[in-house]
């Protein structure tokens, strides 16, 4: 990896993933969104609405990575325990945040603030709250690790608040290039592409599309002339066993 | 959880998801395949292809849980890492298969088996090839980890046929309910319901549906009576907060 690579976590709680009854939507945001700042998603973790399960996974995955993202479990329900789960994996108390508690009075009326809503005003102490434009309800910052709902359009409010805060480094840029040909025609010359360029990463992904057999190239890379010059690389190699390319773009992926 | 439960993990390799490019498709099949034969997907983790993550992630989930599912990068070209990493997390040596290379042969002809495609033969010492009906470019089991192509189609075709291989326990049972309310109007009525019902996992969804706002119930256990009686709770819960509610079926999730 690069020295200056700055590298994030993202941890998925939520039992309603696990068992295939709501598709994430939240992973592909968050690494696109990341690599905008500069900050590169090097692992995801789906785990259930289960106290020792999500105390692990965040407590491995703040002391690997520079920050961490969690969504869901933060409602006021019994199954939401996201909250009292990083106060414990912090060692600090759950305490009830006064500045959430008159954001939601705000949003709901004082009267319909019952105690299963307060409870979406609980943080770990210390933690700074994360902007909820949509429905109040906050998110939190505590350490390096942000925590927000699981819900994509609130998810998405919160991510979108806080993202520029962070401290990237160099954004990955990307170049794609379809060929006509079988991964297995290519591969040879693709690995030599690939290892003359330590700084660029070449993957490699076949398609079918009505029919028609190919390999995507994606080349990535955080300078824009290194990574037009391994695509007119793959380019070459294509054309050297006479197979058909397309040029499909450039962008954040 | 259960004394009986039988867990598993599912590792998804791939750059491509992870800088959002690629949206996983393979996760809910296995949840859901999984569940049939009462086998309940506990943890997911998504690495990147680089040796480190894919033989840490492999030798973490394999000690703890029963089976192992792996999707991704066992293909012919240079950042199909995948084989390797789980032969070193087994620390036995990759071998070619014979059986495998047999295989590979009579779907490509003898003159197309290069040696990048002679990769995808590559398997650890001792691991049981897994068929492929599609593409018959191999998976494998080896000790507790099934190891699978990332490509849907193929990931699928391989699944079926493994599946009602593996030992499981109970199937998981669903039955869901959609309440007209706001999930803090009966955030304290489902704690109880939940207290009283060690056996069965209440899950609260808030859904909002052309402008009306509301929320899911699912009740998942094993047993069909006691998922039903649960149901019913909530639905004695609803209506006594006037809330209308509607039967959203039943299901494996």
């Amino acid at each position: 990896m690069a020295e200056d690579e700055v590298r994030a976590a993202l941890l998925i709680i939520g039992n309603e993933i696990l068992s295939g009854r709501t598709q994430d939507a939240n992973l592909a945001y968050i690494a696109l969104g990341l690599n905008e700042v500069g900050v590169r998603l090097k692992e995801v973790r789906v785990v259930a609405d289960e106290e020792a399960a999500i105390v692990a996974a965040v407590n491995a995955l703040r002391a690997a990575y520079t920050y961490v993202f969690a969504t869901g479990g933060i409602g006021p329900t019994h199954d939401d325990i996201t909250s009292e789960c990083i106060a414990k994996a912090f060692g600090v108390p759950l305490v009830r945040d006064p500045r959430a508690v008159e954001r939601l009075a705000r949003q709901m009326g004082l009267a319909s603030l019952n105690e299963a809503r307060l409870r979406m005003a609980n943080v770990p102490e210390g933690a700074e709250l994360i902007d909820n434009p949509i429905s109040q309800a906050p998110g939190f910052r505590i350490g390096n690790v942000f925590v927000m709902a699981g819900i994509p359009r609130i998810m998405q409010a919160m991510f979108d608040g806080i993202r520029h805060s962070l401290k990237g480094g160099k954004k990955m840029l990307s170049q794609s290039i379809d060929l006509y040909t079988g991964e297995g025609n290519i591969a040879a010359g693709l690995t030599e592409i690939q290892n003359a360029r330590p700084t660029i990463e070449i993957g490699s992904y076949p398609f079918s599309r009505k029919g028609v057999f190919g390999t995507v190239i994606v080349c990535r890379g955080t300078e824009a002339s290194a990574v037009t010059e391994a695509v007119d690389a793959v380019r070459v190699l294509a054309h050297s066993i006479d197979a058909r390319t397309e040029e499909t773009g450039e962008g954040p992926r």
